[in-house]
């Protein structure tokens, strides 16, 4: 993934917020992280058809963003479990009031769906 | 807050808005509608760099997403006005959190750029 960690000082936080959650795994690996720490391997149980190498490019932009933090515990074989920072939960947070009125959207496009079937 | 977790990682609440504000202009034109209706000259006085072409796209979506009204005044020539409805207000209320995460992190990365420029 290419991204430029040197955004265009004029980008609105809208756009800044968007950027570290780019991609499609990001956002579900927050909610996940939000109920507690896990192991990667618990993570990709959580979220099938997320490979390892995604999930391992996507936590190392994240921890890099500083959204999560990885501890490794010092057992053999190395334990390395996954947790959200304070910022990464507070960013979580802010995204809930945008999945509510995106519920809201898909409702809506299931309806109107619905309704085309039912003309047509 | 009640979002659901369980929800297929294709089409969350938050891809599926943030699919309705995709683009470089859209968050700029809610915040700008949210002051009040606006003819479209008036948007772009109020958005340097968007041109008619790009405007006049996003406007369109943005009606056909529910986001925004169009009402023609029936004089000479005729007056076209866009306003938010409720549902793009709803949806400019739910970005107010996202912006100001945004904002934090813009910060974090200004400050990090000051510090590599002190150390440099």
């Amino acid at each position: 993934m290419t991204r430029s960690r040197a955004l265009d000082p004029d980008v609105c936080g809208v756009t800044a917020a968007i950027a570290v959650i780019d991609g499609k795994w990001k956002t579900s690996l927050l909610w996940v992280l939000e109920s507690g720490a896990h192991r990667p391997g618990a993570l990709r149980r959580r979220l099938p058809g997320l490979s390892e190498k995604v999930l391992t490019q996507a936590l190392r932009e994240m921890e890099e963003d500083g959204l999560v933090h990885r501890e490794v515990h010092d057992v053999l074989p190395p334990k390395t479990v996954y947790s959200l920072t304070d910022f990464g939960r507070d960013l979580a947070d802010a995204l809930g009031p945008l999945s509510d009125w995106g519920h809201r959207r898909l409702e809506q496009l299931r309806e109107r769906g619905a309704a085309r079937e039912a003309a047509s």
